[in-house]
């Protein structure tokens, strides 16, 4: 594991401590995109499928964690949340899931990065897909907002 | 706690684990209404706010357990799932948060009881608020289907 993805990682599970219990980890990452992975078994479900409360959480984590890569080293450091999250589930997940971001062209984000760094606030809808077993058993919107954190 | 509570609790706590870690309680339960309560320490994320997975996570159960409550006693007993989920995060949560379903009114829940009995499908789109401290802080849209299991 290299040191950008330990250092996200270990931040979600400080900072998000659910994310340990449902067995989050992050695996690749670039400033164009991430994967993110959960095991089935402590997000089981009655039908033993994944909760859907635990896929939704996945995908939003998805996005949250590209932002929160690609906002590193920015001055004022944003405070990166969600406003809105609209999830589609298709298929039961019978294994473990992973979940990515799926519409990161590169003019979008530079747009959002220029937008925050110039006006202290951006918003951007990010796409993210959930998968188990090499399907696509779910997909994602979330439209998040980076605004700059208020001077201490 | 009466015997329907204890009873939907324990259920969830057993066949949805997760929950557990999240202390999802079930509180006040009628076939019109539910109340579902998380604590906000271990749904706590980096801004000392409730998560937004958790918060939709809770919103979703509130419909869930909702019609699982009013499909006891239904023969063929359905599989109740979630096709799409909506969450509007409105303000941070900052203390432990309640979530109930807000479009109960009678008629059309009776009309997704008559439609699953007789063809042993149904849909229904339930609306359901998050609140805390009194003040709605989330607003959570769940298109749920009802659909008999298959024979052994």
């Amino acid at each position: 594991m290299d040191s950008v993805q330990t250092f996200l990682q270990e931040y979600i599970h400080e900072h998000i401590p659910i994310t340990q219990d449902m067995a989050i980890a992050v695996q690749t990452v670039t400033p164009q995109s991430i994967t993110v992975t959960a095991q089935l078994a402590p997000n089981i479900n009655h039908r033993q499928s994944a909760f859907g409360g635990s896929i939704s959480t996945l995908a939003i984590l998805a996005g949250w964690i590209l932002l929160k890569h690609r906002s590193r080293g920015m001055s004022p450091a944003p405070t990166l949340v969600i406003q809105e999250s609209t999830t589609k589930f298709l298929k039961p997940i019978t294994a473990d899931y992973s979940a990515y971001v799926t519409n990161t062209d590169a003019a979008a984000l530079e747009k959002f990065d220029r937008t925050y760094q110039r006006h202290g606030k951006a918003r951007l809808l990010l796409k993210s897909q959930v998968d188990c077993d090499g399907e696509c058993c779910a997909v994602h919107e979330g439209l998040f907002v980076a605004i700059a954190r208020p001077q201490a």
